[in-house]
């Protein structure tokens, strides 16, 4: 049965990326890690939101900047308006709800997990109770602003985490929970 | 050498407390923790925010609350308006610079760390290159809005972190880190 997982790197005060997107960051302090290599070894299909797509495509190789090429299968991403001509063709672009997204992602994901890229996106999934566990690397930085983990817009609902695993990706923290209660 | 240590528990999000500065997602993950007893047994005095003290007079027993009762020393404040009459004899009001504040918690912890409790003071003092030491304890949950950990007023800069310690609390993950540069 495919898990949905939400896989991110953020800032100790909760920022998954600095202002006008910057993600300089968040690198230098990343490293080996046990705990992404058994994400991306589970991983069978991917789900990303549009301002994903944008800053990979732009900044970091798109597709191929994925696990920095180790991964493959089918990389989807959710958004109201598909470029009329994509830059990369391993990419499929949906237009559809949160909800069906989902399920075409987990269809694609065979017996492995899918993957959910970009804080939007996730929060939705999260408001839908559709994301099962959440792995959260914790870079050792203060942004002070940027784009939030959680609070992307609207009302939120605590969500209840069971933690499940926790190791050390180069100098980051990695976190892996379980969503016990939306 | 006193150093300065900033003690907080936050959300995985990155929220100190929750809207009408809710606390009741911290305790129930809570629980024994190396960390946290290192930090309270190395502590010789307390450095609060306005905050803190009407938050914690109102709802947490005040000054008898830090630590469950277990730890004693002085206890400082620093507010631009004092109450006419504390509550707490054993909390003294400073009406002072945030410089001069620390300076006066540092003398009185003598050859233990000055600890720092609140989120708007301890932004101040990172600020002012004030604080030498960030211990977070992280709750498993997802809070959505509340009182950022870092990020209370105006522009922040990146401060660069190195983790030192990592532990387990009960249900949430302990960090220690250095600040490097601010």
């Amino acid at each position: 049965m495919s898990r949905v997982v939400w896989h991110i790197t953020m800032s100790l005060d909760g920022f998954i990326a600095g202002p006008d997107d910057a993600m300089d960051w968040a690198f230098p302090s990343s490293g080996p890690s046990r705990i992404a290599d058994d994400v991306m070894n589970t991983t069978g299909a991917i789900l990303a939101g549009r301002r994903w797509h944008d800053v990979a495509t732009a900044k970091y190789g798109g597709r191929q900047g994925i696990y920095g090429g180790k991964w493959n299968g089918p990389v989807f991403v959710l958004t109201h308006r598909p470029p009329e001509a994509s830059a990369d063709p391993e990419i499929t672009f949906l237009q559809t709800s949160v909800e069906e997204a989902v399920a075409a992602g987990k269809e694609a994901a065979d017996d492995k997990n899918l993957e959910i890229f970009g804080a939007n996106l996730a929060a939705q999934c999260l408001d839908a109770a559709l994301i099962d566990e959440i792995v959260v690397h914790v870079a050792p930085v203060l942004l002070g602003d940027g784009v939030r983990l959680y609070g992307v817009a609207g009302e939120r609902r605590q969500v209840a985490l069971e933690r499940t695993d926790l190791g050390e990706s180069g100098e980051q923290t990695s976190l892996r929970f379980r969503v016990t209660r939306h």
